[in-house]
């Protein structure tokens, strides 16, 4: 059992909830996750009527959330309220103010989550009746800020909420993939965490094979924080606002080079896309975070919820951290000694 | 007691080592550390004689270790063998390639501590013979890459040396300032950790009192990585090293206008040079990392050590994570219920 404020607000077994993640987290992933004791959160991206209804769909009778990218979805709030017709267990917003859209969720008596990188977002969530807060370090894959880390955010944002609003939850994200990371960040001040790449990587995740098969060999070191794609596809995000993912030829050509890109970039999108749909990721994006390191294999995403929750169990659990700490380590070191 | 295989090698109380800070980490704050139970490190920095002999002197009895900017003080290897007369606790080599001093040091029968940016960093500081590797995250202050976070670089380089050195002892920085920080790291594979920013905030460490007043009021998401105070001192940091310190008028000046700056460094030294004497931090730099949000006071050296390591055992301790993950948990956290 890790039983957290997060776990006990929402009825999970795990402090753990699945990212929102455009396009990997489809309703089988979302439902996997979340009937695995975990929070699933279907990935209503930047906002397809299509897709929503036919991931919801096939998310079946389990008990699942929805996430949208802010400011995307405000081109259509009719999304939103389609969303709130399936009287998902949550509703998450990121990037970009949360404020016109969250009385539309608070008063359909839905749990609110928002996603943010700095204070001041902490401070504008917690004014929206935000039920949970994701602190979102750099780390992370996708969308995000360059500010901060998951090791200094997490417990910056824990201090603010302990001092202003103690009530709401806080989860971390960014860089968590197994349970060393799900017990460190418990340690940092979180009530759970919300994973992405390591949940991109499962057989259920909406995502090609040959992407997948790329990321589980990758390194930690093989990612960055650019604009590129989201100028090539011509997404107008706000300010600060850019994308990590794995360094390919594309981003090699590209990045640093954004006023010429800009000048090519409906060529570029026609590239973008048909190599997207052919697997080609010399070219196309390939959207994960540093996590990727610790990622090796490509497990249902069940599996990935019994086995982060299982190590940062033993890695929590009483006598094993007693008798790591105080009797004679053996191994190399407690994270590496109980990797499962 | 937080016993680890650093401690117990080290022959320490607790598994924290203060960072060889140029020009932060004199003789007296290493010496109040090495006698607080943790190990004190003399910042050696950039490599001067005068220097180096007065703080070692300053630091009287205590047994402390000495850290070098490996690239700076290759150009006078005399510096080295100052040092390794001393007979320190160990010696750190940071930022770029410790091939060509490590045998002197591991000769002397010295445990050599490298800092390391990537696995293959990593890999070169095992052939050196490193006794232990301090993997920095780029939340990190002072120099450093931006490639990974502590968050997914600790538990990579763990898995890393896990699988092919597992003797050599692992140490993670950046971003670590209290007792969440520290057990956080534990969970993650480390056997301990080095802090820079926390140990520049205090009575000890050879830095203005303007500085640290900024400090203790600045939030973590007011650092950024630049180049420019390298530039403006004539300093030649290999490819990829750039400085983790506060935003202020210098940098929004300069940051993004590199080649501007080049043209008229020299003067730029003046004026920058004569702002750190005179505590004008608009204009100087304040070398110092994210986590500035998690430093709220200037205690002594001593204090730190005692409330990081306390804080760490209270969350790491039995009963206590056994009772706030089973129990009813009242505080809003873990990290929060427990902060000192
Ligand atoms: C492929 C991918 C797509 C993402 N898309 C979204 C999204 O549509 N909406 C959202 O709120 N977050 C999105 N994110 C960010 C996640 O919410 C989360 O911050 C991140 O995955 C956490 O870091 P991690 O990837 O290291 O686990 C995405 C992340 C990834 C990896
Ligand atoms: C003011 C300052 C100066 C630093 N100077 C050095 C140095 O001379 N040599 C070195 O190895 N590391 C140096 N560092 C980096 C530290 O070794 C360490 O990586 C860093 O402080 C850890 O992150 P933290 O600041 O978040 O604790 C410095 C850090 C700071 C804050």
């Amino acid at each position: 059992m890790l039983s957290t404020r997060f776990t006990r607000r929402f009825d999970l077994k795990y402090p753990i909830a699945l990212a929102p993640m455009d396009p990997a987290s489809g309703g089988r992933l979302a439902a996997a996750v979340s009937n695995a004791g975990a929070l699933g959160l279907l990935g209503g991206g930047y906002g397809s009527h299509e897709t929503l209804q036919k991931e919801f769909d096939l998310a079946g009778d389990a008990a699942i959330g929805c996430g949208f990218i802010t400011w995307s979805m405000g081109k259509d709030v009719s999304l939103l309220e389609k969303a709130i017709e399936r009287r998902p267990r949550a509703l998450m917003l990121s990037f970009s103010d949360p404020e016109p859209f969250a009385r539309k969720i608070t008063d359909a008596g839905i749990p609110l989550i928002c996603q943010v990188q700095t204070l001041d977002h902490v401070q504008r969530a917690v004014d929206c009746g935000a039920t949970a807060i994701v602190a979102q370090g750099t780390e992370a894959g996708g969308h995000g800020f360059d500010r901060q880390t998951t090791m200094t955010f997490t417990p910056e944002v824990a201090d603010y909420l302990a001092a202003t609003s103690p009530a709401t939850l806080l989860l971390s994200a960014g860089g968590i993939a197994d349970g060393r990371g799900l017990a460190a960040a418990l340690m940092l001040g979180a009530d759970g965490v919300l994973m992405g790449t390591r949940f991109w990587a499962t057989q259920e995740a909406l995502i090609h094979q040959k992407a997948k098969d790329l990321v589980v060999r990758a390194k930690g070191g093989q990612t960055v924080r650019t604009s590129v794609f989201d100028i090539a596809r011509g997404r107008q995000w706000p300010e600060e606002y850019t994308g990590r993912l794995m360094v390919n030829d594309f981003i090699r050509k590209w990045h640093g080079r954004e006023d010429a890109l800009k000048a090519v970039w409906r060529e570029e999108k026609v590239r973008v896309e048909s190599a997207y749909e052919s697997g080609d990721y010399d070219c196309a994006n390939v959207t994960v975070g540093q996590a990727i390191g610790l990622v090796a294999d490509l497990p249902p995403a069940a599996s990935v919820v019994q086995r982060v929750a299982g190590q940062a169990e033993r890695l929590l659990h009483s006598r094993n951290v007693a008798s790591l700490l105080e009797g004679p380590v053996t191994e190399r070191s407690m994270g590496a000694a109980l990797t499962s």
